[in-house]
């Protein structure tokens, strides 16, 4: 018994005890914890079945044989790789079932996780310990009891408060769900004419995927540029190399309004089954498919309601273990905050990466070990028609808001030395603090091969080196994979004369 | 006056005078150095035209345009990439000429720089201030005085001290000169088979070149593996590429003679108008052409000749700032030494990035400026038939012999989301020390994509991070460049646990 309670005590975490521990405490007595110790394991009660989620889940059920896991997830599928949904779409990637890391079923069996599917959490009772759950399946209402709870509900598609933003040819693209809805809609009719709402990531990837299907694909985007997390002159290229490859771009477009199509309105007719149009203030475009790619809204709501404490654009804020404002309740994945490493300020960055990273985080917490999340830099990286993009750190308006002084340098080079056929044109800019020659952030667009050079100055920007210093890196250099000064060089050397002369 | 002896006072390094000031110290009176100011410009005597000196003499002179600046070449080439060699003989690169950075007359138009070519250095007279100089195209030597005096005499190809060694048909490969001579040979007879002796980087490009151009390649060597700055097991899967291609490799094979073919005595004949047999202990290979891989030994003889002090495999030894042990005498580049940040001990590598910065950093210095070379990781990249490698910091036999307690892990992944088409093998390496769980080193083997992401580990071992603290790094994911976790924080992990493990 006394081995049971220490067990109970080392995965408490100081400032921030479990509801059992917490009621304890209240009572002044353990004796009614002792007796349920006996007799109950510890439950940790996960909501959202993917990444944030799952992974939590497994790095708990490591370090803790004897920790009962329930796993909640309202849709149909766990642990998938979301960001190859437009290869799927491009088919490239021939099933849903190729993007899916590991099942329900794989879960139960090999690491003893009792997954729910289509089991939706809807109330957070904090001081019964309980979360109250919908079972779509049965059509039935039940109450979860837990010892540690872990959300991890993720993030949904922005969906404008539009005329018509319901239509159901107009999609969002989050989870496989969605995914399966999209592809049923786009076997079900022609999908020659698609649009897309808003030039982020998903909605460029998405772009090009059905443009490789053969369809005529409009990206109408309202801003002045797609990829409003890049600088606009980084963010150029990217518009080029899409109308090259046909995919129509609309900037400083605002939609207004979505129609569907009624039997006997439409023009075409042929195999559409469905579609509408999508109407902007000058003009209007018809569409068998409309995407929103308007960027995500944490899924929050259900932590708030419960009073659990939230930060940055709604979602939950932790701390640097992924424990939330409530005892014994933990978070990970896009339905939370993070901590930015460069502007130092809370931020909310809904990438994969950093959901499987919190989520080993929470997990090794919740499994009685420890661990913290330093933190992200927004690092990110896409490939758009043949483009390669990719950003880390701070841009200039990002910078600014942090109420940093910086100065830029942007470099023209290639891929591979000049002289070799597979050299491509790269473009890197690279931000620096004034005064401190500090690296700041760093952006990249180019042909194969120019991406991942980001991560050098991910890696810097983790290691708070000055561009100064960049220019001393021995980076690696042969003719097929880079010219002598590798690029990311280049510029930091640009910029540490720009330092040296902005002091 | 003042000004001219201000200026000349400025461009002299504590502790490293130049010969003109050493004099005046000695002599103890500055009447002859003051007479000399006003008639003569400072004088910088460059010795050797290709990066480490004409690298040197280009930001020399940017920093202080009143030098007069001299440089000698004993060979037809100035600034020219020599790693680009293998590329010209697979034909992917046309010409000699694209391989030039600068000429002779570019350096002479645009930075006023009297380069002198088919000219070399034979011996300094340090206490004079003067080189003495064979002008082989006039046949006539002369002496040069200088003020200041940098060193950059390159390296050689290691040649072994065999019977017949000096046959015609046996060709190293370093300057564009060699690869001039190469060509020739190539071009006048069929070179149908090629035996490179040595298995380094240039004789594994050299190897594949020729394969490319459609002989029947031999790699000969003598030790256990090939790309021995890497370990055994990194090694062993570019073996298996290279014999994939069709390219014939004999591990701990050694060669102990070469013999001439002479009229007659052929057997093939036809078009073959050179050529001979390389022999070893039991068996013999006919070749068309020999190609020596065995590394390199430093043009370090002028400089030691002259009492300069010479460091690790005879390289010059430098101070931070490239200056030798003789005032007013500078190096750079393949002929001297290096710091190793992870070692830290001298060491001798002879890479084209490394002549460069030292370059860069030397030029800086002799111009009046103030820079330091803070060292090299050893960070090396090759392709050889399809497969990339890379290598950076320590691998187990030189942190074994830098005395330094270690754990390895090696991981295998993919270098795209493995559902995709482009995702191709990746296996990294990873040391970490003991205890401190500090990098040391790390080796990558793959496919397209795989070999730059060394440079997050060259990046990682500047900043003197932890394998626990790669694991928190943001690197940028997206299905076509990388898998969720990137191959390099996978290995890490593994062995953040394998040093927890130790500990």
């Amino acid at each position: 018994m006394a081995a049971v309670l220490a067990y109970g005590h080392a995965s408490s975490v100081p400032g921030s005890l479990s509801v059992a521990a917490r009621k304890q405490c209240l009572a002044g007595t353990s004796a009614s914890l002792r007796a349920g110790a006996l007799t109950m394991a510890r439950r940790l009660l996960v909501v959202g079945g993917d990444a944030g989620g799952m992974g939590a889940a497994a790095q708990a059920r490591r370090r803790d044989p004897r920790l009962e896991i329930v796993a909640l997830e309202r849709g149909n599928w766990t642990s998938y790789s979301a960001c190859g949904i437009p290869y799927l779409v491009s088919g490239e990637v021939a099933e849903l079932e190729d993007l899916v890391v590991r099942t329900p079923q794989q879960f139960r069996d090999t690491l003893r996780i009792d997954v729910r599917m289509r089991h939706e959490a809807m109330a957070i009772d904090l001081d019964a310990g309980r979360v109250e759950v919908r079972d779509h399946g049965h059509g039935r209402t039940i109450r979860l009891p837990f010892d540690e709870l872990h959300l991890a509900t993720g993030a949904r598609p922005r969906r404008p408060d539009l005329p018509g933003i319901d239509e159901p040819f107009v999609h969002g693209v989050q989870t496989l769900d969605d995914a399966a809805h999209l592809l049923a809609h786009a076997e079900a009719s022609a999908c020659r004419d698609i649009v897309v709402v808003g030039g982020g990531y998903i909605g460029l990837e998405m772009a090009e995927a059905f443009a490789v299907r053969g369809a005529k694909v409009t990206v109408v985007e309202g801003g002045p540029q797609v990829l409003g997390t890049l600088d606009r002159d980084m963010a150029e290229p990217v518009v080029h190399a899409m109308r090259r490859a046909g995919i129509e771009v609309l900037l400083e477009t605002e939609v207004v309004a979505f129609s569907g199509a009624r039997p006997g309105r439409e023009a075409g007719g042929g195999g559409r089954t469905s579609g509408g149009t999508v109407e902007m203030a000058a003009t209007a475009l018809r569409a068998d498919l409309v995407l929103l790619g308007l960027g995500v809204v944490p899924n929050a709501e259900l932590a708030g309601d419960a009073g659990i404490e939230l930060g940055p654009k709604g979602a939950i804020a932790v701390d640097p273990r992924q424990h939330t404002s409530a005892g014994g309740v933990w978070s990970a994945g896009d339905c939370c905050a993070s901590y930015h490493l460069v502007s130092r300020r809370p931020v909310h960055v809904a990438l994969g990466t950093v959901a499987n990273r919190q989520a080993r985080v929470a997990g090794i917490n919740i499994g009685g070990g420890y661990a913290t999340f330093p933190g992200v830099l927004g690092t990110a990286v896409t490939k758009v028609c043949s483009t390669e993009v990719a950003r880390t750190g701070l841009t200039e308006i990002e910078a600014d808001r942090a109420g940093l002084g910086y100065v830029c340098a942007t470099i023209e080079s290639t891929t591979a030395a000049g002289y070799l056929r597979e050299a491509s044109p790269i473009t890197v800019k690279v931000l620096a603090e004034r005064g401190t020659g500090r690296l700041l952030g760093g952006q990249i667009v180019g042909g194969r091969g120019a991406a991942k050079r980001i991560d050098v100055l991910a890696t810097a920007l983790t290691a708070t080196m000055t561009v100064h210093q960049l220019v001393d890196l021995d980076l690696s250099y042969a003719p097929p994979v880079s010219p002598l000064w590798d690029p990311v060089v280049i510029a930091a050397r640009r910029a540490a004369t720009e330092v040296d002369r902005a002091c």
